[in-house]
């Protein structure tokens, strides 16, 4: 509320949060502040915020909207308040905000797959409130935040971040592709998901890992992270080209961190008989281009979003002991009035991930 | 050859095989006897084969021929002769032939998947001779075959000739489905996979077995092969009775034994989040359907032509031992002169499958 304006009714505080009202139109408006509504609630101060490969989505193709669109699933964050009914967390608590709402208590939960959780919801989607802000309301907060044993102005930050998303999204696509020693890898997208994928591979103990990229500064991070080989063509090209490097068979396991049908379909085409393609980009198209292939070679596909919050206590210490550096994805750091330039970029790649300190 | 007619230039002696010509035209004509072209090949007199489900997509819809296709891909037989490199057959085994070639030396077939041998072929398919036939050469007879230690007139027969495909195929959907004890299994298709797939399931120690079909007689038998529950409805009605029967959440492990993209959908549908589709019909759709759904419930996908000579050792003793019938899904048995009636009747659904007796 701007100074010396007097409230009509009742003081409601504002905070700043970026809103998206179209494809390519990103703002910085003034909204009520995030508070409790119910007593599963917490509220979170964002300390550390960032803008994914999946926002470009609707960045690339959002419908006008008035209301306009809360984004932000990936945060940092300090409590603030919490509600009568959260039991494990405390104000001052960090906590990292997993990309997804879920209530810890449910059948999925208990199976560690909290993305399927029966209260299950996206931050930034759908009516829900986003992370690039000053604060966000976090439904069932005992489930979905988990607490940190840290400062909030520690080194490891960044690499803390990604275990909201892109970290703990690499793994998944790892697991799913049942990544293990001796195993011939391929990672299909050098965006932030698939450079985590390949940390996660090698974590996992791929011999050979393949990263299918055309940046030069990702596929050099990528070497730097693991990747044993590099392949920079697309197509029938690329697909050759691994085969070529894989005995004429391909990898055994291949993420597929893209989501296009054309990435799906060369993840497919490079898996070895009797391989799995974990895949965790999200899917633009109805139909799975491949099926036929994946059907005559064995090739078995599975993935989705990426339950983080269950992967956190495995993959945590290793960040803290400083055995992976996922953190080194940010090449950017915004301010909240940077976040549109912050989209600009990532969109135009200019930009490999960019860090929103609020 | 028709006794008295004299050679024009060496000896070939003939045989009845059966070849298709186009769709709905299937006919039993003289050919070539079968021989020994490569050492590693033998030659089995055929003692029973039969008519697969798949055999239906040509009579379906193949395009006229006028050479055809020899048909036939499951078999067992007696061999008759070895080429000069085969080690461990001798002339009178009885052996199963799978419906796949493979060199049993390969590191696909050291690995269990005999269906992505180097030197895969598949009987009846482009170019390879057929089972419905009164006999067949087999290449890489050592590593195609499988011995069994029983007559030609066992009694057995008909399950040991599921050993060929069916069992095995059911089995495989079963395997990559990730059936075991306690778990809830779906199985989409009442055809003879399906109905091997509700014993597989059964067998790997499933707890509730879903079956959905249509037929009332091969419901019938399903139910004692083990499904414990029936849905016959198709579609959205389908998906949400079987959700109804699973506290709405879908089946862990589902069987998919038709093939075509409705199936498919209808499959990934009635996965619980987090579960697994294990496919053996053979996709008619180079997309698969469902795609969006599979990986928002993190549902995997997989499967292929099954393994089967791989499992023979696994299901065997379950046969002779009677723990299991698969042969039961024979409800028609014919002789050479019968095959074509035999396709009609399947396709017609008057039959469940056939079984050939050259």
């Amino acid at each position: 509320m701007a100074p010396g304006q007097q409230p009509l009714v009742s003081q409601v505080n504002i905070m700043r949060a970026t809103v998206m009202h179209a494809a390519f139109d990103v703002r910085i408006e003034n909204v009520p502040d995030a508070s409790l509504v119910l007593p599963t609630d917490a509220v979170i101060r964002v300390i550390r915020a960032c803008i994914c490969g999946s926002d470009l989505w609707p960045y690339q193709s959002m419908s006008p909207s008035d209301q306009g669109q809360r984004m932000g699933h990936e945060a940092i964050g300090v409590v603030e308040e919490i509600g009568a009914e959260v039991r494990t967390l405390r104000r001052g608590d960090v906590v990292v905000m997993p990309f997804a709402i879920s209530d810890g208590s449910c059948v999925f939960c208990h199976e560690g797959l909290p993305t399927a959780c029966v209260h299950v919801g996206f931050f930034g989607n759908r009516g829900n409130d986003g992370a690039q802000a000053e604060a966000i309301r976090i439904p069932y907060a005992d489930g979905t935040l988990y607490a940190l044993d840290v400062r909030e102005d520690d080194a490891l930050m960044p690499s803390l971040l990604t275990l909201a998303d892109v970290m703990g999204t690499g793994h998944h696509a790892a697991v799913v592709a049942k990544v293990g020693p001796g195993k011939t890898v391929a990672v299909v997208g050098d965006g932030a998901v698939g450079l985590c994928g390949v940390i996660a591979a090698k974590r996992l103990g791929a011999e050979r890992i393949i990263l299918l990229g055309r940046h030069p500064d990702r596929i050099a991070l990528g070497r730097e992270f693991g990747a044993t080989e590099v392949v920079s063509s697309r197509g029938e090209e690329a697909i050759e080209q691994v085969r070529g490097l894989t005995g004429g068979y391909g990898a055994h396991a291949v993420l597929e961190c893209v989501g296009h049908g054309a990435a799906m379909e060369t993840a497919i085409a490079i898996t070895r008989p009797g391989g799995a393609v974990g895949r965790v980009g999200v899917p633009q198209d109805a139909a799975m281009p491949g099926s036929q292939t994946a059907f005559f070679h064995n090739v078995t596909v599975g993935g989705g979003p990426a339950p983080v919050r269950a992967y956190i206590r495995e993959l945590l210490p290793d960040i803290l002991e400083g055995r992976i550096e996922p953190g080194r994805v940010f090449d950017r750091t915004v301010d909240l009035n940077g976040v549109p330039a912050g989209y600009r970029d990532m969109n135009d790649r200019q930009s490999l991930k960019v860090m929103v300190r609020p």
